[in-house]
């Protein structure tokens, strides 16, 4: 169908509209396939591109304009002395959000199911319904497509640029993307910042975010906070009529980090890109696309989890062999650097250079986290309990001046250091069972990087890795660029994709938040880009920070929280180190269903694990894929049940010793459950199990005594016979949570 | 020996020294090996470090203090919202260059002869007498060493930075480094650029400058000009009691270029760092060092040709063997796509992507030089007359819109155009004993050229290119980076470096100008980093010119100038191009000898050396590797008059054809002779031939009525016998010059 739009309203009038209305006129109006949200699209009289979206007869986005502003194609001063930091010499920016028509609007619907590598479930629907308007700005002739896509849960919409004769290379300088809101909504938000996402997340109203932000912005190795009411995405909201509605982005490639930056007098939100280091937000070469972006709007929070809509708005798996791709279960050589029991560095120089510093004559400062020794204890743990894999940290050279330097050739990836025997090592963990598991701190120095990456896979498919965690702390180099700018983004998908040519799996801490790539290239295994469990040992993080994420920073893909702390006083293990982990013992083990991830970390030191090992016992029993889950009590802040289904069967998981024993299968299904700072009692219903068939569940609970703060540590284990028809209460401590393993039973 | 100095001397009385006054106490005096330097240093009650320089009875440089100012290192406010741009968070700068003491002082005398592994002579002498003083700023107790080294025609310093505890990060902010002038000199100079050098030279006095320097700033792909009196090193200058004085750098490495601005009223010079996107201008970390500041000073223009200052201040060569490393004479596929005539793209698509663009499926535009047909007859012209190698440009897939555009993956470096047949014209050109040259235009996105260079250099083992040409066109990726910046002097040496690993010579143009460290990277044999002959089909450039890039530019190192273009009117070739070529073509005969390099192209087409094949002898002949040159007239902006000694036996010049026939031997000197704008008549004598010895020259003279605007394709080939005894007389046109070839006979 091709027609010419009439522009007869105006974004006023449209302002007034909702779902009762009448439709007038040139607005175009688009369904979810259940009818329950309602998309309005339009052109105002100004020539603004305007929707708005209704979830029943309630607002979810009130009538909201969108477009760009381009970088001057008119240049401006000739020769700018002293401007070589300037956004100049270019003149005005060039307009690209009015003076539209709509030209041509298309309809389509879409309905598959598709099996991801792994996941949270073994299938997932994408169904959505589809509008693509084609829009003119007759002033300049140029050409812009919004395409909607409109799901049971939620909108996706993006601009595309198609291939045109008055605009094919162009500059960014701000995307104008609004979503009104209908009201001061509460919001669990963390503060927009250009280079950090580990902050503590705020629970307040919209209206209340510029007063909170002062507190809201704790310190970071780099960080760059951009407005007093700048808020990051993931950002999970819940109206006062029960609406939870979530904005954030899809897709994000070769294009740089929305933002969004709140006008807190109309409860506006408009996007804000990254810029790079002189302050534009994009290059770009038409044909070409944006990420979506997305607007969630469900009626209960424990759809909101059960949500696949940033998955689905990616493109399906790029590789045709995914075999080597395969989830994880590791511990690490890592927990005891963070608490600064032990260091990443093996000597205690202040200055160090790669190439020069001659290692093997140095003094050892007896406090080398990665020594043989130490890495030959932590194996013998990790292979007798069944892990798949070891992290070692700092096993390279470079670790003495690493961070906060904005050192170049900072690390080269390949030279451990002179007590780490990588030959030896490898050998010894593959003998019983086990890899190790790289790591490429990178120090945020990235061409230094990119100069190694070849060096550093070809080295891990030498001594057979086939995994590595890289980190981006501190200030990227090249000096200037931001960790979310376009610059970076194109840095992590070309490390992901150079690794898949290694069949290497990739867990990136400090990059971009992810938007759900993992559905395109699955060997993203995992990212950290929030705060994690390592805050608990830098003083600590509130208890509902556990029940805020999976509504927000794991909408995009897995999480690698690294959760299982068994010592909650860090001064037991390092006297120095005050810090408390303000989580029970049951907690931890809950985040293992409640936060997802294929690539699961058992974070504490073996010796703790060998104090608690009947509790140990849930982590060696959990899967780290599922064919099921089942949200089962939700609500962002407060708490969240889980249930998974184990998608290898657990006859076949290797980290339970009895496996295979006909007389005593292994767990099929595992809860897990999670609360805030108060203390609460659940209950939930067995109905996901199979009808007809008897269970044995084991449950660890936190003690009735239990707190995070004061006796964290204090749990009990029981076990129930239990069937589809069994209900459960449960008590969790504050800061508390539970977890239950079920196995079958003859 | 080591002593505290006395501070009771001010600048201001300072500044009435001069080599007669007696040495007040305070004053440490340094004295080249011939006596005729003398260079004084003091600190002033300031505590500013302060040196001057004195040619005899005749100031060099007055009293000038020598410093930095460092990035403040107390972080300013922790939240500048919005200014991610700025060089902000960080506090005043760091005063380092006053309060300084002089603790030590130590001198040396040094002097060796080395042999280059190509060069103007075949043995260099390194003479020179040393001061190294160490200051201690109190108020910080930081140190620096001031390094003197001062030689019979010049001086060099530089600043190192000892490893010390209060001192080991730190970024510069500016150097401080003045060059106080004693007079309003006349100077040869280009306007101060951090991303272009390709501009026409400027006579002036210094204080005529500013007044000049909006006619001096012609247009670049890529430039940024910084001062209305800023200029570029080298910078030649001529006193009016006729001192030759030249300011330049050498040995830049991990540092930023400097360029030098002029306060105008005083006539004093300051260093002016390029910036890199932030502003900063150098990252360092102790013990580490600047490049050398050096201050050439003689009393005859021939003197500072003859100097190797530059190349004595330079490490030894780096490189174990240097056996692949070999003079190239050569041709290229080049001048027809310079002056428009074809096209480097094999299409005239206006937009491509490498990856996703079907250029096979494309319509050629007919004109593309790279072509297999257009090769070979190339390769046959070239092979027939003795070249070693072929430039072939326009080869790989991207050059439709490689330019401008600011796009990130615009080459590959590996992909030829359809209509190239890699494979084949590398072996036809191989079964005529030469070389294909290989060409890398980076469009100067840098990043994609380091992710690509391993395999671009891998393609040229593959298929035996043993050389590259790379171009550095357009501003830098990263963006907000300069081509003289720290930052991107870091990839010219690594892109060398990594040459030298797969035997690859390498030729940068738009490169940073050379500051000698083709001594320690011999495979460097050629940059361009100045307006070459290409300008002269871009509107042409002024005769002058190449009588003052000698002193200038070829200070730091040899220029691809691709001399030896016959066709003087471009629309002979290209009807669309009416630039002409400002020069006779004698004078392009001439470049051979005059415009030192070990890399020589004929840059003409060969059907324009087909109609003149008795001047085209000239080319064939003249040696690119010399034992000894003599630089027998020489005055900057007028003329050049130099002879040179073939290093290579002439009878085993293969461009020869009748090689090895001892009835008639090669050609052992050259002499080559070029004038600016004015005809003139020079005289010199053939001394430096051996006595007693018969010798014939053949000489190539500008016609009676040959000038290079109205008659420039005249010229005159005559031959007499010279002996040791021998004197010449000879004409050149406006724009002209001669060139001679001297074969010793029976």
């Amino acid at each position: 169908m091709k027609k010419i739009l009439m522009l007869v309203m105006t974004l006023a009038s449209a302002a007034g509209l909702s779902a009762q209305d009448a439709v007038p006129a040139g607005v175009e109006t688009l369904a979810s396939p259940d009818g329950g949200l309602s998309l309005k699209f339009t052109v105002t009289e100004n020539g603004e591109p305007c929707y708005w979206l209704d979830y029943r007869d309630k607002p979810v986005v009130l009538p909201s304009t969108l477009g760009f502003e381009f970088r001057g194609t008119q240049p401006g001063p000739k020769f700018a002395f002293g401007e070589t930091l300037a956004i100049l010499p270019y003149g005005e920016p060039d307009d690209f959000h009015s003076g539209f028509v709509a030209e041509n609007v298309v309809r389509s619907s879409f309905d598959e199911t598709w099996s991801p590598v792994w996941g949270e479930e073994s299938e997932i629907r994408n169904h959505y319904n589809e509008m693509a308007v084609t829009l003119r700005q007759h002033s300049t002739d140029r050409l812009m497509i919004v395409r909607f896509r409109l799901y049971n849960d939620g909108l996706g919409f993006r601009y595309e640029f198609p291939e045109q004769d008055n605009l094919t290379y162009f500059v960014i300088k701000e995307e104008l993307t609004r979503f009104a809101m209908a009201g001061d909504h509460t919001a669990w938000w963390i503060p927009g910042d250009y280079d950090t996402q580990e902050y503590d997340y705020t629970e307040s109203r919209l209206s209340e975010i510029r007063g909170l932000m002062p507190s809201a912005i704790t310190g970071n190795s780099s960080q760059t906070p951009f407005s007093m009411t700048g808020v990051q995405t993931a950002l999970q909201m819940r109206t006062d009529d029960g609406l939870y509605i979530n904005i954030h982005e899809a897709a994000l490639v070769d294009y740089s980090c929305m933002h969004l930056d709140l006008d807190d007098r109309d409860l506006v939100f408009t996007s804000c890109l990254t810029p790079d280091a002189q302050g534009w937000k994009g290059y770009m070469q038409a044909p070409c696309r944006t990420p979506w972006r997305t607007v969630m709007a469900v009626d209960d929070a424990r759809k909101a989890l059960a949500s696949r809509l940033i998955l689905n708005l990616n493109e399906p798996c790029a590789y045709e062999d995914v075999s080597w791709i395969k989830p994880v279960k590791y511990m690490g050589v890592w927990w005891e650097m963070i608490t600064g029991k032990s260091t990443w560095s093996y000597t205690d120089m202040q200055s160090v250079k790669l190439g020069s510093t001659d290692y093997s004559g140095s003094v050892p400062n007896g406090r080398h986290g990665a020594n043989n020794g130490n890495v030959r204890r932590y194996i013998d743990f990790a292979a007798e309990h069944g892990f798949d894999q070891l992290l070692i940290e700092g096993w390279n050279i470079g670790w003495e001046d690493w961070s906060g330097k904005s050192k170049d050739y900072v690390f080269d990836f390949v030279t451990p250091y002179p007590d780490f025997d990588i030959k030896a090592l490898n050998e010894y963990a593959h003998a019983k069972g086990i890899r190790l598991m790289m790591h490429h701190e990178t120090s945020s120095s990235v061409r230094n990087y990119e100069r190694h990456i070849d060096a550093a896979y070809g080295l891990m498919d030498k001594y057979g890795y086939n995994a590595v965690k890289s980190g981006y702390v501190g200030d990227i180099i090249p000096r200037g660029e931001h960790h979310y700018g376009q610059w970076m983004n194109n840095h992590y998908l070309y490390a992901v994709k150079k690794a898949a040519e290694h069949h290497i799996m990739v867990n990136a801490h400090e990059a971009v938040r992810p938007t759900g790539l993992c559905r395109t290239y699955p060997n993203l295994i995992g990212n950290e880009s929030a705060r994690g469990t390592e805050y608990q040992a830098f003083g600590g993080t509130r208890p509902h920070h556990v029940t805020i994420l999976p509504f927000t920073r794991l909408q995009g893909g897995p999480m690698d929280f690294t959760p299982g702390i068994f010592m909650m006083d860090i001064e037991n293990f390092n006297p120095q180190n005050h810090s408390h982990v303000n989580s029970t013992l049951a907690n931890q083990l809950a985040l293992y269903v409640t936060m997802y991830s294929p690539l699961q970390m058992a974070a504490d030191a073996p010796e703790h694990y060998q104090a608690h090992m009947d509790a140990f016992r849930f982590i060696k029993d959990v899967a780290v894929d599922w064919s099921e889950s089942r949200y089962l009590l939700a609500e962002p802040g407060d708490y969240i049940v889980i249930a998974r289904k184990a998608k290898v069967p657990a006859g076949q998981d290797k980290t339970s010793p009895e496996a295979g024993d006909g007389a005593c299968r292994r767990p099929q299904w595992f809860v897990g459950g999670v609360t805030d700072e108060n203390a609460r009692t659940v209950e939930f219903s067995f109905d996901f199990l199979e009808p007809g068939r008897k269970y044995e569940a084991t449950v660890y609970a936190d003690a009735e005594d239990a707190h995070y703060l004061t006796n964290a540590e204090a749990y009990v284990i029981s076990t129930e016979k239990v069937t589809s028809k069994s209900r459960m209460k449960i008590y969790m401590a504050p800061g508390g949570g539970f977890a239950v393993s079920i196995r079958e039973i003859m």
